[in-house]
């Protein structure tokens, strides 16, 4: 099957690229535990933020080791920072590398004497310049992303004695890639269909939970919003109920995203509500993709991956397709100070 | 001036009974110090998960004591919460005291042992005859509610030995009501003109950070969703740079909540952004508020109270006089088993 506007032998090239990273990555890992640290501490924002939010979300799973996520953006600000010091392990990302609060954060823990680690497209970006050592992650996947990030983290957690199985897991990720290609084939039909029907409505809301909520945030934001000025209505499972429940209509647009960790109950929830009072509900659920060389533990890792392959990757591309709306295009964003 | 839909007398009675609950708090704040306990975690979903928000935010500038904020419906299924033990206070509220997660979060609490304190309206409530001790708090009014978890916790702080100041701040708050209905007041004009302006939008973005996260939360989704049927986008000020700003045009309303925290720069920069993209935008600044007989530094405690007597109760009001659509009409919310 042809993917629309999918450069199969570019994204394969990318997966490789990422996947010979790892090396890198865990040699990285190794030599900032040999280093020490007592807590870890991400700094992410917008998209990024998204990516890692899985990333910690599952280490806390793993351990009650201290793991924080921060918004670049607070972490300027915030006054409560007790638990940053010298002993901290910073971690961050921006690809392009110029992504504003970022850097001003990393100044932020440099002027502290902070070292900062992490991830940007190349040695060229102003972030490369402030990081202590750098990953390069130059391809544009989320895939990619997740895949990194979980690598180094996963690879730090082996290392103090929580993921005694990162060897095998990170085996296995060498069918990651290929794997993400044959469910975006089984996703595309659906693709087409979804996009055709949904992708010019004004308003729809967004529903997800743990492991998900970060592309559920991203899909939101960073795409609807952001790349097809589409209002939306993020909502985590649990709060639907809360409030936006009230919202629902007939013809009120609702995506739910349905993951494999604990949280499923309360989207199950949440599909038996929607099931009943919209005629536009669309479950996009983990559990109907096949992970072939992969083991089942591994999957809840993968599910942020799924989605992002079929939602911010395929879905997007489809929605680029029926509203003509350039998906590279800013009214404001990056267009200008502000 | 008279306000709009407002019994001053049933205000004022219920002020003084919340206040009146001053001794009782505070003995059962002295009973629990003298206990003693490793951590706090406080249990709430929608509404009160809001209310409690600020509360939990303000003691973390405190001191590092560990204190959780839990969604109780996420607290039911989360496998990770490796801090709750039978030395936790865990703490909720629930107005009607029969929300489902709250009353289910507190029996898996005490199934594991764990005492819960917290407020309900009366001894009647499913909640009340779950709590290890009960504070009754019958006033349906936001205010009395954050007047009443502050007073728990300030004095739970003070003598921790983190809030040295608590009696000063206890006593001062013998002012707040007055203060609150002389805002009210002063804001009524302007509620009258934004309802009229914008209670018929279909959609509105709420901007909000820090100490007013909770309420811009909560408006959006407790009263916009539940109450008016009004779809909405909140959106923390940090986030809003990341995807939201994309979606400003000329007539698109975004209501800005400005505190006077730490994270008020976040506020003011989209401040500066939307009054140059948008006509319509409203600022809900909390310093246009003079507060008579209360110190400045108690200032930012009362910024969410000062929010949820303007917005949460005045500008609703009007909401539901514009609209005709009554606040306490439901279609699904409580209405059958979900």
């Amino acid at each position: 099957m042809t993917l629309k506007n999918f450069d199969l032998e570019k994204y394969l090239e990318g997966a490789k690229r990422t996947y010979g990273q790892r090396q890198n990555v865990e040699k990285l890992a190794d030599e900032l535990t040999k280093k020490g640290f007592k807590n870890i501490v991400v700094l992410g924002i917008g998209g990024t933020w998204a990516e890692w939010y899985p990333v910690v979300e599952y280490c806390r799973h793993l351990s009650d080791f201290p793991i924080y996520l921060e918004n670049a953006g607070e972490f300027l600000v915030k006054q409560n920072l007790h638990y940053l010091s010298k002993d901290s392990l910073v971690l961050t990302s921006s690809a392009t590398g110029n992504t504003k609060e970022i850097l001003e954060a990393c100044k932020l823990c440099i002027n502290k004497g902070i070292n900062i680690y992490g991830f940007t497209k190349d040695e060229t970006t102003p972030l490369a310049k402030l990081l202590t050592k750098a990953i390069y992650n130059p391809c544009g996947d989320c895939e990619d992303s997740y895949l990194l990030y979980f690598m180094l983290m996963l690879r730090l957690y082996k290392n103090l004695g929580y993921f005694p199985q990162y060897d095998r897991w990170a085996d296995q990720m060498k069918n990651l890639h290929a794997n993400l290609v044959r469910i975006r084939e089984e996703f595309e039909p659906r693709a087409v269909e979804i996009a055709e029907k949904y992708s010019k409505e004004p308003y729809t809301m967004l529903v997800g939970s743990g492991m998900l909520w970060g592309e559920t945030y991203l899909f939101s934001m960073c795409i609807l919003e952001e790349m097809q000025w589409k209002r939306t209505r993020p909502v985590k499972s649990a709060d639907f109920f809360h409030g936006a429940l009230e919202l629902v209509e007939k013809d009120l647009p609702v995506f739910l995203i349905m993951g494999e960790d604990e949280y499923r109950p309360l989207d199950e929830r949440v599909e038996r509500f929607a099931k009943r009072f919209t005629d536009k509900l669309e479950v996009f659920d983990t559990r109907e993709f096949q992970l072939t060389d992969i083991d089942d533990e591994f999957r809840v890792i993968a599910t942020p991956m799924i989605i992002t392959a079929i939602l911010t990757e395929r879905l997007t591309a489809h929605y680029e397709l029926n509203t003509g709306h350039s998906l590279s295009f800013r009214r404001y964003y990056r267009q200008f100070e502000y």
